[in-house]
């Protein structure tokens, strides 16, 4: 069957994003080395956001709202205002970081997008991801962006509804085996996935995926090869 | 022209959704009002979320941000670390407030869905827009739900191309003359204003609307009239 809609991850996929959360979570870990290790601290601060996720969702608002909570469940309360400060500071640049688009991803648009519909499937907060579309200069590839509230099999059910093809009609391309790869697969679509060197915790799984309708590539640059474009 | 798609605005259209945004300032301004007076502290308060809206965008998350931006500006720093857990905590009863549907919400619909593609079409955090939309039970008469990430002309246009047909053929009902009516009426749409008894000081304007593709209502149960549903 032919091959309708070629969706792309965006954060790790088409741009740098990951390394940004990591020098914020470094910030905050510095930030409060007076009441834990940072080990400690990573894993309180993981342990909040994952609890928070059903209430926030994915993206940098919740993500700050719930280093708030975490700095002042660790510091008991004692914490000092400046601190506050300093963190709903990191998120507003956090927002803010420029776009580094990965090697290899405009190439691969342009030689993608006069023969598919592209678009980019994506998790995180509605207004930041649609501005970093428009920053990263690949709007014009893709025909619309589709913000996601979870990358789970009932949302790509959604999605693949809403784009009005079949699940088989449908090609994800991602650098997450749990959001990008094995939810495709489960409800009959197609994924590549592309691993990036640095991958959020969350977003791990400790096996191997192998089906005949999933492949790993090294570099979207290899992409077109896929699809003879 | 046929219409082919009708699309309702959620907050303070199908469901209550202001009295609660409400209900929770007024918690923040007993919380602060050793410090200023409840309409010294709406101010400061709105035009910080006013400033910040281009950063965090509509919705909750934005909103309890620029709360803890707002309340530490305004003690100048001198807050309790208690007061921000209890901001904290509006927000998260915010996000869990009950759906209450407006009268004749579901009869309206009802009587709609099998002749037209009806849409949610919102501003606001997309996670929690999903769920009240979940949780009213009228995920059934929808095709599906657009969270924007703003409601001005472009994000129309954007949304009518997504749904692949002309702006004559759209057709949007809400509450804001601002942002459910004059964007959609200068693309060409036709637009319905149903008031609510309170709205956001943001989506406030103060001139009347005489338009031909446009008419108010005084509630949801006379828009099946218009299509003569």
């Amino acid at each position: 069957m032919a091959i309708k809609v070629i969706a792309f991850d965006a954060d790790d996929t088409l741009w740098v994003n990951e390394p940004y959360f990591e020098q914020t979570e470094k910030q905050f870990l510095i930030l409060m080395q007076d009441y834990l290790s940072h080990q400690g601290l990573s894993q309180e601060l993981f342990r909040i956001e994952i609890e928070n996720l059903r209430l926030y969702g994915y993206g940098i608002k919740g993500y700050i709202l719930s280093m708030i909570e975490a700095a002042i469940k660790i510091s008991e309360g004692t914490l000092n205002i400046a601190a506050i400060e300093k963190i709903l500071d990191l998120g507003k640049e956090l927002l803010q970081k420029p776009i580094e688009l990965l090697d290899g991803t405009e190439q691969t648009l342009q030689r993608l997008h006069s023969n598919y519909k592209l678009v980019v499937a994506t998790k995180g907060d509605l207004l930041d991801q649609r501005r970093k579309l428009h920053n990263s200069g690949l709007g014009k590839y893709f025909h619309h962006i589709e913000v996601m509230s979870d990358k789970q099999e009932a949302d790509y059910s959604d999605l693949v509804k809403r784009l009005d093809i079949l699940p088989e009609e449908f090609y994800m391309i991602g650098n997450s085996l749990k959001s990008d790869v094995l939810p495709v697969l489960a409800i009959g679509g197609h994924s590549v996935h592309i691993p990036f060197h640095t991958t959020w915790l969350h977003e791990r799984i400790d096996h191997e995926v192998h089906h005949e309708r999933f492949r790993t590539l090294d570099s979207i640059s290899q992409v077109p090869e896929i699809f003879n474009a």
